[in-house]
């Protein structure tokens, strides 16, 4: 089958935005913890986490165009502050549903069965039940020319994760901790370990670790 | 177990870069497919892929910095095309070789058991044995002030895929079609589906599909 993208564009909104969203391959669900300069806690889900670059430690999120109020994105742009939070499998309607649209004086927090905490050096929140938090401050945010989504990228300052999460190598343990993988809005799924390869070289073919 | 910003950089640098990149979460890896003005192909295997909107159907790659030559970036912004390839899970083996860091005038496709396919509209090759297969053009690239990375963002302009892929709704059925997900540089893993949720409202829990 073959989609032009003017066959693309005449296609319902809502099959589009399942096409496309999909199309951008599987995602780490995370609940992204703000507060606004008053310090009304805000939580939103967010499926657009990026890897920016290891040193120094920074990670991205897109938010979509500013063209409505974006709770997230004006919280971090006013307060220099997020958080990146990681919730297992069993936790999937609760942070589902903090994509509602509630009103900016209604903490998701409360109403989604999520508990605000804070730590010293990050104002926003933390989410108490994840199970793996991250503290960011604001790094840059990029306005992209082609639809206004806003890159934000955070540098990370905490990192807060059970003690058996890493491996000797550094790598987090996703699929032990139980945490799930999205695909587009709506569809979550859980990840098995293949196997891990080889670093490539020019020498030798990856071999299975 | 909580990590500082200061211990963090204070580790090994491997270390550090399967910490941060397998935080950045689950990915699904695909090869992107580029050539120089001269008609040289290059295949190259990115972990990046993002959504960035649907109207127009956009999506993105991030490019480490220039600081070395970055054969897909440079093919990229010469010509203006590029393509997006998924691969099944039985030639992961196959698209992880293609890091190897190879020389310009080599090309990944032969040597690692790719076949390049042109089609009608966009001067990029595609790969002849992925399942899913994009063509886009270049509409905006963003180097990031932070460190450097290069955040490309392409039109999509043709979606090659499986009759069956879709499902009615318009969701690419990534498991049904055996793509994998990787985490980090080197694990890779397969996803199972859990459920669907229905769109979360201000009325209602989230309900199962």
């Amino acid at each position: 089958m073959r989609l032009n993208k003017e066959e693309i564009l005449h296609k319902d909104r809502h099959y589009r935005t399942a096409l496309i969203n999909t199309l951008a391959g599987y995602k780490t669900p995370v609940l992204i913890g703000t507060c606004n300069p008053q310090g009304i806690p805000n939580l939103a889900l967010f499926n657009s986490l990026l890897h920016v670059g290891a040193n120094p430690p920074l990670l991205g999120i897109l938010s979509r165009p500013a063209s409505v109020p974006r709770h997230t994105l004006t919280n971090i742009l006013n307060t220099g502050f997020f958080t990146i939070n990681f919730f297992s499998s069993d936790k999937i309607e609760n942070a589902h549903q903090t994509a509602a649209k509630y009103p900016i004086d209604q903490s998701e927090f409360e109403t989604c069965g999520w508990t605000p905490e804070y730590l010293s050096d990050c104002k926003a929140p933390f989410v108490q039940e994840a199970v793996i938090k991250i503290g960011l401050t604001l790094e840059e945010h990029v306005t992209l020319r082609s639809n206004q989504t806003v890159l934000i990228v955070g540098a990370v300052q905490t990192i807060l994760l059970p003690d058996d999460a890493l491996t000797e190598q550094g790598s987090v343990r996703l699929d032990h901790l139980d945490i799930p993988v999205v695909k587009g809005l709506d569809t979550y799924l859980q990840a098995q370990e293949i196997y891990s390869l080889s670093h490539p070289s020019l020498n030798a073919w990856p071999s299975r670790k």
